[in-house]
C-alpha cells in the first residue's frame, strides 16, 4: 500500500506551509522520482489529488461560485473566436461528416464518432508510402519498451513518505462502507506499480501477505490494519512480471518534426494544423511523434492521455519556462491525433470503453469481476471500438471546453486503450497537442519559445519531450 | 389505418411531378385540414416523410456527399460567430454551471442537464409574483382544451388519400421481418389519431376489427392484407374517448408579449432574450407565451416541440412570407424555454426519457410492453425528471448545429413529456422561439417583419400563432 501512500506525499507541501522542518524539502531527488514514476503510471484516479482537493477545497463540486470561477463569471459562453481563444470543433451528432481540406486537390471527411470525448475519423489522412516511411524511420532511431518497471528509487520513496494506515484506508475505501472490496482497490491502478492489477492478481496477493484471513475478497479495517506494507512491498518486488502483465506492453520511439525534419514529418505535421485548425505555435511546441509498435500479445489498458487540472497543477511543455513550482504534473496534451501505420492482421482496435455512456462512473467500470479497461480480455464489451485502417487518423479532445474558448476540465470519457494484438504487428503514432489549460502560462511559454527561435537558437526540444527518453533523443 | 395513409398523402405531388390529372390539387381544404391536424397530432416518426424521403433521397444517411452537403461543404466547423450566425450556448458537462447576467444586480445560474439535448436549468427565473400574475392573466384569457378529438373532416382527408395496402405494411414494418409487431404500430403514434395508444388498446382494436385472428398480437402480411380500413374507422368513431386516454391532457392559452404587453409579459420577453442571447427580432417575432394548466390527472406524453427539416419543409412561422408552397409544414421551434408557475403537490415533472442516452433508436422507445413515452406508466423509467419548483425555467434546443451557425438537423433527444399529475395542478409556460432552419427564409421574414414595424403596422401576430386557436386571440 506504500504506493498509495508515494501518490499523497506531494501534497504535504502546500497542506504545511513552513512546515518543513524534519522532512524532506519539496525538490529533493525522492519527490522528482515519485513525479516521474506518476508520469508513467498515471492512469486513472490520481489518488493524490484526490486528498489534496479534498482536504485543501473541502469538496464542494456543484458550488456556483466554484463552477462559476472555471467559468469566468458570466462571459458569453457562445463558442467566441477570440483572439487568444482556440477553434474546438463541433461534434453536432454522431455519425456527422464535415468535409476537411488538408491537402490540396482532395477532400478528406471527418466523422463524429462520439460526442463525449469529441472524437472523429479521418480516412486516409496519411498514404501507404507516408505510413511506410514513418515506420521505417521509427525502425532506423530505434524503439524502446513503453514501460519500464518500479526502480529502487521508486520503492525508496514510497518508504518516505508519512501518511497513516487509516488515511490510505478512507481514500482507497470509495463508497464509505468501511471494507476495501476488489473493485475499490482495483481502481487505484498506481498501487500496481506499473503491473495491471486484475481481481485474480488481488487475491493472489492477498494471499500471500496474509491480508484477508476470512478469503472474501474484502478487507475490513480491522484487516487493513494487521497488514504490514513492507510485506506487501517485497511481495511485489519479488514477483517475476511478464509483460503481458504491465499496463502497456508495446514498444516506441519520437520522431521530431520540426524544421530540418524529414520532408514527410514536416508535411504530417503541417495536416495536424490544418484539421485541428490550431495556431502553428501550438502543434510546432507541442511534443514529437511518438511511433509505437506493439508486437503479437501486445496492449495498452485503457489510460488516459494527460491528467486532471487543478490549481496547482503544472504542465510539463510550459513548466521550465513558466518556472513555477507545482506540487503535481502532467502532460496538458489538449488533443491527442492517432494514426494507423499499418493494417492489423489480427485485434489492436482502439477501444473507448465509456464513450458517450450517459454518466460516468469510475467504480462502474468494474462490475463483477469484469474490469472494462483490461484490453485483453474485455474490449469487447466497452462502447466503441476504432479498427486500425493504415492511413487512417483519429482524434480526440482530452479535455473539455471551458466555455470560454480555452481548455477546461479532463474529459473522463476520453478513457481509451489499445486491445490485445491477437494475430501480427500493430504500428501507430500519437501526435499529441500540449496547450496548458491556464491561458496566461501557455501564452508566457509561446512567447518565450518565439524569441529562442528568433534569436537563432533551436526551440530546446527537450522541453517538449518525455524526459525519461531524452537519451535517444537523437535527431532523425 | 387510414390515419398513415394521410400521413403520406401529401408527399404524392413531388413524387408524381405534372401528374396531378385525376387528384385533388396540392391547395386544397382537406390538405390543410390534413396538415392542421397533423401539427397537433405531431410526435414521434412523421410517417410520410419517411416515405418522402425514402423513395426521393433513397436512403444513404452516411454517405459523405450528403452530409456535406447539410454542413456546406468545406467551411469551418468552429462555432465561428458570423454576423448571421445564431449563437448557441455549449452544455461543457452535466452539473456545470454558469454565471448569467438576467436582470440587474442579480446573479443566475444556469445548471447543465444534459448535453443531448442541450438542457438547462435555471432556479428564480421568475419570482413568485410574476408567475402568480401570468397565471392570473392566462385565467382571465381563458383556457382551451389543449387537444381537439379528430373531425369528420380529418376521416374525410383520410379516406381520400391513396396508399396501397401493401405500402402501408411495408412502412409500418421497420424491422422488415414481414410482420407487424405491436411496437411497430405503436411508434406510429398518428395512428391513434389523437388517442395515446398503449399494447392494450391496440389489442383491443384488432379484437374489434377481427384483425389477428390468432391473438398473438403479431400482424403478419396475411392478417393485415385481410383488415378492411372502413371497420378500423367506424371503431375508432365508434370508441368513446376519455380525455386521459389521449396524447395530451391539458388545458392552455397564449399570452401575447409584445409592445403594448403587460409589463411583466414584456419584462419575460426580455429575459428570455438575455438568457438565449439570440437577436431581439427572433425572440419577438416568435410565437406568444402559451400557459398550460394540467389538472390532477393531467399529463402530456412524451413528444416533439417541433419537426424534422428536410429541403420541402416550410416553417409555420415563415411559410407565408416567404409564400412558398411545401409539402410539408412545421413550427421550427428552435427553442423551447418552460416555465414552472407552481409548486405541484404530486407529479407533473417533466420527462425526458433518452436524454444522454448513448444511442437513439425509436422501437427502442418501447419495450416488454414498456413504453417509455408513456408519462402516465413510465416517467420512472426515464432517463431525466425536473420536478416542478415555482419560478424555475428549463431550456432546451429542439434542434442540433449545422456545424456552421445555423439550425440543423433536429435533435431526437429532445422527446419530452408532462408526468401525470397525481394530486393538485400544474402550471406552466412555453415560450418557443422560431427559427427557420433555413436562414435565406429567416432572414427574408425578418426583413418583412421589419418593414411591418417601420410602416407603422403592428406585426401580423397571427403569423406566428397556432392558427387553429386564432378566435381565441384576443390580446391581452
Amino acid at each position: 500500500m506504500a504506493a498509495a501512500a508515494g501518490a499523497v506525499g506531494p501534497a504535504e507541501g502546500p497542506l504545511l506551509p513552513g512546515h518543513s522542518g524534519g522532512r524532506r524539502p519539496v525538490c529533493s531527488r525522492p519527490y522528482f522520482v515519485v513525479l516521474m514514476v506518476f508520469a508513467h503510471l498515471y492512469v486513472l484516479n490520481v489518488l493524490g489529488l484526490l486528498l489534496f482537493v479534498h482536504l485543501s477545497a473541502g469538496g464542494g463540486d456543484e458550488e456556483p461560485g466554484e463552477s462559476a470561477a472555471t467559468s469566468a463569471q458570466g462571459q458569453p459562453p457562445v463558442p467566441a473566436q477570440s483572439p487568444t481563444g482556440l477553434p474546438r470543433f463541433e461534434g453536432i451528432k454522431v455519425g456527422h461528416k464535415l468535409k476537411v481540406e488538408l491537402v490540396p486537390n482532395k477532400a478528406h471527411f471527418m466523422k463524429t464518432l462520439s460526442l463525449k470525448p469529441l472524437l472523429f475519423e479521418i480516412p486516409d489522412f496519411l498514404t501507404e508510402e507516408e505510413c511506410k516511411l514513418i515506420i521505417h524511420l521509427a525502425q532506423l532511431k530505434g524503439l524502446q519498451k513503453s514501460q519500464i518497471l518500479p526502480t529502487e528509487d521508486y520503492e525508496e520513496a514510497m518508504e518516505m513518505i508519512e501518511i497513516s494506515q487509516m488515511d490510505i484506508f478512507n481514500l482507497l475505501d470509495h463508497n464509505q462502507d468501511g471494507q476495501l472490496q476488489l473493485k475499490e482497490v482495483l481502481t487505484h491502478t498506481r498501487l500496481g506499480n506499473g503491473r495491471w492489477m486484475t481481481p485474480e492478481s488481488i487475491r493472489e496477493m492477498y494471499a500471500a501477505v496474509k491480508a484477508d484471513p476470512d478469503g472474501n475478497g474484502v478487507l475490513s479495517l480491522e484487516e487493513f490494519k494487521q497488514l504490514n506494507i513492507r510485506d506487501f512491498h517485497k511481495y511485489m518486488s519479488s514477483q517475476k512480471v511478464q509483460m503481458s502483465e504491465l499496463v502497456r506492453n508495446s514498444q516506441h520511439t519520437w520522431l521530431y518534426q520540426g524544421e530540418g525534419a524529414h520532408q514527410v514529418m514536416r508535411s504530417v505535421q503541417q495536416r495536424v494544423m490544418r484539421l485541428t485548425r490550431l495556431p502553428p505555435e501550438i502543434v510546432e511546441h507541442s511534443e514529437p511523434l511518438q511511433v509505437v509498435r506493439y508486437d503479437q500479445g501486445g496492449h495498452y489498458h485503457a489510460h488516459m492521455d494527460s491528467g486532471p487540472v487543478f490549481p496547482e497543477t503544472a504542465c510539463s511543455h510550459t513548466k521550465l519556462v513558466t518556472n513555477e513550482s507545482a506540487p503535481f504534473e502532467t502532460s496538458c496534451r489538449y488533443i491527442t491525433v492517432l494514426f494507423y501505420l499499418n493494417n492489423v492482421t489480427g485485434g489492436g482496435e482502439t477501444t473507448f470503453p465509456i464513450a458517450d455512456n450517459r454518466t460516468y462512473e469510475e467504480l462502474s467500470l468494474i462490475q463483477n469481476d469484469v474490469d472494462l479497461r483490461d484490453t485483453r480480455k474485455h474490449c469487447d464489451k466497452g462502447n466503441l471500438r476504432v479498427k486500425p485502417q493504415q492511413g487512417t487518423a483519429v482524434f480526440w479532445y482530452n479535455y473539455l471546453s471551458d466555455g470560454q474558448g480555452w481548455v477546461g476540465d479532463l474529459d473522463e470519457f476520453a478513457l481509451h486503450g489499445g486491445c490485445l494484438v491477437t494475430r501480427g504487428t500493430k504500428w501507430i503514432a500519437n501526435n499529441w497537442i500540449n496547450v496548458d489549460p491556464n491561458r496566461r502560462r501557455q501564452l508566457q511559454f509561446q512567447e518565450e519559445m518565439a524569441r529562442y527561435v528568433r534569436e537563432g537558437g533551436e526551440a530546446p526540444s527537450e522541453w517538449t519531450v518525455d524526459k525519461s527518453y531524452s537519451d535517444v533523443h537523437v535527431e532523425l
